[in-house]
């Protein structure tokens, strides 16, 4: 198991898609600024959607102009189409990020295109960010489960990442959009795909709506992942599940790797202090729990009763 | 791997017992009568402690007196001295829980004794159950860590299981008392108890106060351990940790267990059930996330754009 992993930021995006507030665009550039002296390795910073799909993230061309980039971290775009990867090369991303479901359900619903159809598409992106230097990264949505189609097969998966490398596309994130995976299944999934695809830049991207974020993180570390994405606070959500967690959080990653003794480069401090400012950012609670309870090695003063006399 | 774990409810005694509310006799009872017909193993009904020190739990004998008793499950006390056990006695309680704390901070402020004062007193109460039917376990808090004195060396604990069967003690429950726990180090420190005593019927107890309550249960699973305390809904929190998660959520590690395969011998849908009706009892949300978000096999309807025509 690695001692060194990666963090990879996605509130911006991820996080900030589903909330009802509009974010405004110098306070998203703001908490990106902050994020990139955290230490992660990746921030997804914006979508370049259409902004009547997903208006809380209108802004995306703004907001990485307004950057101010850090030599260490990528700056991640995510892409659901030819016109959105051109806006992103525009815009100076370090990264586009294409999306596909594993799931025709989830697929049709979000996308309005099967998997087969998504794979179609993105030679045409590929084809149009050559001559940039950008990396691409594809994202498989509803990997471990489809909350429409229900059990997603690991081969279906397998079959797509074949596909994808198939593509040259150098980077793979296996995501858990619903909070559907069990750490049984990350675990085996994560391994077929590290052994067929040794040098492949996998990913796990996971949602903790069921509690397992952490779980499943910590097995797909035990079965070689060292990339992670993650929410700072949890942010994000599942539209379906009202009331339940976002993504796995990035602070309470961070901090389950760093007890553990795995180095993650990022600095833990410098990220609870951004997560501290974020329930004024989005306007209520988030889900993180490092936050509020500090790290394990927090001490208390003993009390008065209990004190040597 | 064991693919057969034991769920050991523990909210009527762990949660409650730091609830604001005073939640009426009938209404614990109530509580625990459900319980019995979940699957669950055991149930920590009470504590036999002082009401002055813990008021929400001052009913203990009239709540053990009022249950309804179900052959598979059985019944535990907390019992802190010689007078809660004489009282748990009376009560008859198929289980005395003995506490004490591996760190002499979190001795001292909970329990005013130092381990080995604790250890010193366990020998009388053994000597008062003699002639009961009842099994005895001890449980030591702050295990794995003490938000007062900070690391506790596995060789502590270590030293202190070695006592705790030399007087007999048949069960033992390593306590991640305020939620400090990782789990290289749960996976370490339990492998080493069950290496060296094999027959001893050990329990992990772990709070979720960092978010990293599954994954510590997971991996002491990964270890070999097959008995789990958890509380319903999550509750039970930490003095120290406003706002932090409490014990690890009883459904949510039932519905972890399942979706990996591993049978809990709970029925998830009765517990979900059960577990709705908490926030009404306590008055308050609680941190459970599958109650939210339904099991991970729950389906969707696809919307009307995404279905064929």
């Amino acid at each position: 198991m690695s001692q060194r992993v990666y963090i990879q930021e996605v509130a911006p995006r991820d996080g900030l898609q589903i909330e009802a507030r509009f974010v405004p665009t110098l306070e998203k550039i703001a908490l990106i600024d902050a994020l990139s002296h955290t230490g992660v390795t990746k921030i997804e910073a914006t979508s370049f959607t259409s902004p009547r799909a997903i208006p809380s993230l209108a802004d995306a061309g703004e907001v990485m102009a307004g950057i101010t980039r850090h030599e260490d971290v990528d700056y991640v775009a995510l892409v659901p189409n030819e016109r959105g990867a051109e806006r992103a090369l525009a815009a100076g991303a370090d990264e586009l990020n294409l999306v596909m479901s594993a799931s025709d359900g989830h697929g049709l619903a979000n996308l309005r295109m099967t998997p087969w159809q998504s794979l179609e598409r993105f030679p045409a992106i590929i084809e149009q960010a050559r001559g940039h230097e950008v990396f691409i990264n594809a994202s498989i949505s509803t990997a471990f489960g489809c909350p429409f189609d229900g059990e997603v097969p690991a081969s279906r998966v397998i079959d797509i990442v074949e596909r994808l490398t198939a593509l040259g596309i150098g980077g793979v994130s296996l995501c858990d959009t619903t909070g559907m995976a069990n750490p049984m299944q990350v675990r085996a999934l994560c391994e077929q795909v590290l052994t067929r695809w040794p040098e492949l830049a996998l990913t796990l991207h996971v949602h903790n709506t069921r509690g397992m974020g952490l779980a499943n993180a910590l097995s797909a570390w035990q079965a070689g992942v060292i990339r992670f994405d993650a929410a700072l606070g949890g942010l994000g959500g599942c539209p379906f599940a009202p009331g339940a967690s976002g993504n796995v959080c990035t602070e309470d990653l961070v901090h389950m790797f760093e007890e553990m003794g795995v180095d993650t480069g990022v600095d833990l401090d410098a990220l609870l202090d951004v997560s501290a400012t974020l329930s004024g950012l989005v306007g209520h609670e988030v889900p993180g729990q490092v936050v509020k309870a500090g790290r394990s090695s927090r001490r208390y003063s003993l009390p008065e009763h209990a004190r040597p006399s």
